[in-house]
């Protein structure tokens, strides 16, 4: 049940519909993934900061079950990133992007990680998520999230990295971008002829569906009346989904089967219900174990049907 | 379980994104869903129409359990509604209407209607709705569903509707432009206070959002790869919801709960992924008992987490 991820660690500035802003917030996929799935079993992470990178973060992150030793601290400055948010929070403007160190060469990989069963490879150029993989020569089970840039300028190396993963995550209208096709299910396995075993397509406050070599299924969002930043929501709920399928990973022949998957994403859509409940990782600094359960059985009773 | 549903029959053209046009469909809110709800119950309808009401359309209506002796048959022309379809088949433009004699008086309501305990109004002007409700005075549940056009040019009438219904349907965008909140969930909660029990709020293949005073619930779409024709997808929806309350109300003490409203719900989310399938009601036509309920336990299943 060991899992590795590898992806960001930034500094993020995001302004509100309503205007109030906030600078300075620890975020990152790498971040905001591990977190999450933290809460389901001990994680790794493969990422890089500057001088720069504050104290007080790398103590937010030392809160949560979260392995430091792949948190390389080098010469220069952190990833940043700033993002203004529109309408029912559901539009999302990216103001600034420094790559900083980000576009320099990759984070070191602890020898000691090399074992990793459960591998996340967090948005990221997909040669570079080609590269990481080899690391791991003993993963059980492969994800990989991707974003419109690499669509766009990557298309070639992300189709070939996806020969090689098990499991594709990435919103509605990436998956558009990537088939051209304007239905949710109809991308999705559209994707499934390059490779992976199952693909899932996060649609945000409308919930995520799930297009397996197995079935298909469809999730709604945890209905949230309180959203004040729905940054991270996307990682954490990988996150959550990646933590349960490694904790539950163990006991089963088959830790990616259609119905391991599905249940697994139910975790990572509570798990996101609270991250949007306030900046960065506040909300999930102060969650406990009992609130989490506790949420997934109500939300689990509430798509009971018999 | 006497379901009686008052609203528009008419004769639809539709045109799809690849230019493909149908015309002459049997259409209008009161077919789509009396056709819907006669899956789980008889179903009285109380609609106009007029001389040029095709014969194959009466036939078509007469193929479910509907009690067409509230059809009247008026001198004039039937109600008209053209539109075009764009996008993911999300993005739907009027074209034409031709109210005809959906403006002039309202439907004759049979005599032999006024036992009906179970009362859907369709969308029509709030006034129209409120003055068909006082012909129900054995009412045990009723809904009204309501649309932008009413909200903008009603508003008063609509408001005071809502204190005389035990629930409203409407579309997202409906639910924020009546309360000027942007969160679906807000949005409903907002409604409640104006007398309702519930609100369900529909997302179109995003599924729906239950507000009740009782809870909140979310559920999806049923992950539909073929859509044909998204047209009365929302009245069928609505259809399979109150159908299956007013079967199962006979037999409960409150017929309108939280949970029989969310079950009722899943009911009406299956019926509309048949509807999509085709034209107008030529999928619910050939629709049969099993396939219904393979579906909805197909649908149950997957959403099923413990």
């Amino acid at each position: 049940m060991s899992l590795v991820v590898s992806g960001s660690i930034g500094i993020d500035a995001v302004e509100l519909p309503g205007g109030e802003r906030r600078s300075d917030l620890l975020g990152g996929s790498c971040a905001y993934f591990a977190a999450a799935a933290s809460f389901h079993c001990p994680v790794r992470i493969v990422a890089v900061a500057g001088e720069d990178f504050p104290e007080h973060h790398r103590k937010t992150l030392s809160h949560f079950r979260i392995d430091l030793d792949g948190l390389e601290i080098r010469k220069g400055k952190t990833f940043r990133w700033g993002g203004r948010y529109s309408g029912n929070l559901d539009q999302r403007e990216t103001l600034f992007t420094e790559l900083n160190l980000l576009g320099e060469a990759p984070a070191r990989i602890p020898e000691a990680y090399k074992d990793s069963q459960y591998v996340f490879l967090a948005n990221g150029p997909p040669a570079l998520q080609l590269a990481t993989l080899n690391h791991f020569p003993q993963r059980r089970l492969t994800v990989a999230d991707t974003m419109d840039l690499w669509i766009r300028t990557a298309r070639a190396d992300l189709l070939k990295l996806l020969g090689k993963v098990d499991g594709l995550v990435l919103n509605y209208d990436e998956a558009e971008l990537l088939t051209g096709k304007r239905n949710a299910v109809a991308a999705a396995r559209h994707i499934l002829e390059h490779g992976p075993r199952f693909v899932v397509v996060k649609k945000g406050e409308h919930g995520a569906i799930l297009v397996h070599k197995e079935g298909i299924a469809a999730l709604p969002a945890y209905p949230a009346e309180k959203v004040v930043d729905p940054t991270g929501a996307g990682d954490t709920f990988a996150g959550g989904m990646m933590g349960h399928l490694a904790a539950e990973g163990g006991r089963l022949h088959d830790p990616a089967s259609f119905s391991s998957v599905r249940r697994a994403m139910a975790h990572g859509t509570v798990m996101a219900s609270f991250t949007i409940e306030a900046f960065s990782l506040d909300r999930l600094k102060r969650l406990t174990k009992e609130e989490l359960d506790a949420r997934y059985h109500e939300f689990a009773e509430m798509l009971r049907m018999e």
